[in-house]
């Protein structure tokens, strides 16, 4: 299949705009890019012939002639796949990643990459059959891992046993024909947040992500910050006690990572502990009747106001807070957005980490910082990853 | 005066190609720049009449007519500013930021904004006379500060009393009749480090600068990050201990930041205790002869092996380790270069570093990153504070 993407640096801005804003007017999009009348008309066809834009309806009149809005064509759809340790979640959107049709699917986590890729597959049939559609304009991926950007695999995940080095983007690829990215998912969460959720309106930001895997992306300068090795925002193994074999121990093998004392496999083992130790009837029950715990009875204590639940999911929230000042006062984002924890948990972890965070922190970096649970929920995987793919089928050539 | 800059951004990329390369002949700065020959043409003769360039002489011949060298024009002179806590220290550069004259002169710490700016001219004077230098093309000047970079004033600085609010940038460039611009020293020496340093080669890169003061400077895809309140990289003030009032206390008010364990007034603070404590009969003798300790006698002990130096050295570097950690795991840089040791002190620091940073490291982020000593040395802050004035000074409008 033959890529259709925009040709030069000016058709790339005009579809992300058309992306990011909706359809506007030639007249708007000629202010917008600095284009002159003539010059916007020739991208415009361009782009229009290619399929990648099209005529909305008519515009609001500003006097004299009516013209008539533009759009990113209606051909233009992108798939977001968000795998997580326990479930894939795929969802079409068209070309300003809004969320047309949707399939999700619990997957145990020790699956393996060749029966995932294969259940993804599925799921994204099933959703292109829903909507009657043939071709995809790209694909975008999230993986609880450290990917390779690059080379679209991921690297030694501690989560993801048998993953290392499979080639995620270049299986799908070869199945579905068009242009697959694969991310960490914390990186794709970012991107969700940036195009659709409270990071909008900031240039500079932080998306820290709890749950089952923790991880940080980092919108910096508008731009989706990776590293040298595309390792940016690995904080889950930070080792947080003094020596070798402090702490809990973690999924990955070491002992005291930040991810063993406060991921939900962390809440959960002490909330087993506290049931056990008679701190908590109300968990202690939970435990007689279901015959152990997940972290949403861990959540339902919590908001249930049982103390001892609260004070662990506080502890964890501590840890998590030493962490996160270090990385406010060095990046000293305009905001950190805080999103995957398990409903119930959240409220009360972000109040721990603000009063930690805004009382250990000098004030310029922490002075104005907001700091906020996501308002996207769980969209923020799959509208990700759907702009992973849109950033590079909309990137100049 | 009226202001002289480029006039689009074709300009401004060859200017800042003359600066980053030297002297190139057309077909290479065409070559580099994507431009046809016309066009290369026509913005060489507007850059050329505006002073702004000049032949240099003739190129390499390909074959065929010999082609000239253009550079950066000889009228073109930048001047870079590093106060220090202790030093005023100017130098003036051609464009290609190459230091022409230089000149440092000890100020006290507490001499205040006015007497210190009111030095600094007199140096810029000095130096501007002996090169018989008319007219700055523009200034840069680093603050061991936090410094809102828009507003060109430090703020609140723990270390200079008296200087929040001062209107640094404004009062020298009213003085001067030419751009000022004013940042952070760590981000300062970072640029430097990107221009004539280790960090030339690196898109992503930390600068870790210690010694009295102690910030950190982080270029990343090319750019100096600032922060959205330009208070990225401010390390100085990071609480190490648990508890509120937990650790030495700092210059800041504040007990147990990272600057109150290992800047240079704690290596002096904790050698004196070993002095004291019959710890070390080298530093003893020291104080005996000359009633008290610098950081240069610390650092002389340690390069002579005293023990009791080279542990508290060592001490020192594992707090700055422990927080670099989380830096490199979280912004996954392509290398750390660590500068502002007093001489003697730093390849022992760097020792440290380096042992406790790949030892507490998951591999992604740190299996290929070199931790290394600038190799500037003293030259970072005003190469640096130059870069800062050309950067802008070679900005497109």
């Amino acid at each position: 299949m033959t890529f259709v993407g925009p040709e030069n640096a000016e058709q790339a801005r005009l579809l992300r705009l058309l992306r990011d804003d909706g359809p506007r007017s030639r007249v708007e999009l000629g202010d917008a890019l600095g284009l002159s009348r003539a010059r916007l008309t020739a991208e415009v066809d361009r782009l229009a012939a290619q399929g990648l834009v099209e005529t909305a309806g008519p515009a609001a009149s500003r006097g004299g002639r009516r013209s008539s809005l533009l759009r990113v064509a209606a051909q233009v759809r992108f798939a977001g796949v968000a795998i997580g340790p326990a479930e894939v979640d795929v969802a079409l959107t068209d070309g300003e990643l809004t969320v047309l049709a949707r399939r999700r699917e619990p997957v145990g986590p020790r699956l393996g990459p060749e029966a995932t890729i294969a259940r993804t597959l599925e799921l994204l049939g099933k959703v292109r059959a829903e909507l009657g559609l043939g071709r995809l304009s790209g694909v975008g991926v999230g993986l609880p891992a450290p990917v390779s950007f690059r080379d679209g695999v991921p690297v030694s995940p501690p989560a993801l046993p048998g993953w290392h080095g499979f080639g995620v983007r270049d299986v799908l690829a070869a199945e579905l024909g068009c242009p697959v990215l694969v991310d960490n998912d914390a990186n794709v969460m970012a991107l969700g947040e940036q195009h659709a959720g409270t990071g909008r309106a900031f240039d500079d930001f932080l998306y820290l992500k709890l749950g089952t895997a923790i991880g940080c992306g980092m919108v910096l300068g508008g731009t989706l910050h990776r590293g040298a090795t595309s390792g940016a925002g690995g904080i889950a193994h930070l080792r947080l006690g003094e020596g070798d074999g402090d702490g809990p121990l973690c999924g990955c093998g070491e002992s005291g990572c930040l991810e063993a004392y406060c991921g939900d496999d962390a809440l959960v083992r002490e909330a087993m502990a506290a049931a056990e130790a008679g701190r908590s009837p109300a968990l202690a029950a939970r435990v007689a009747e279901a015959g152990g715990l997940t972290v949403a009875d861990v959540a339902r204590a919590t908001t249930a106001g049982d103390p001892a639940a609260q004070a662990l999911v506080r502890g964890a929230a501590r840890q998590v807070a030493h962490v996160l000042v270090g990385l406010v006062n060095f990046v000293n984002p305009g905001i950190v957005i805080i999103g995957g924890t398990a409903p119930g948990v959240g409220p009360t972890m972000l109040a721990e980490i603000r009063s930690v965070v805004y009382r250990r922190s000098p004030p310029l970096a922490t002075g104005s910082l907001p700091i906020v649970l996501s308002d996207l929920g769980d969209r923020a995987g799959v509208v990700g990853a759907a702009r992973l793919a849109s950033d590079h089928v909309f990137a100049a050539p």
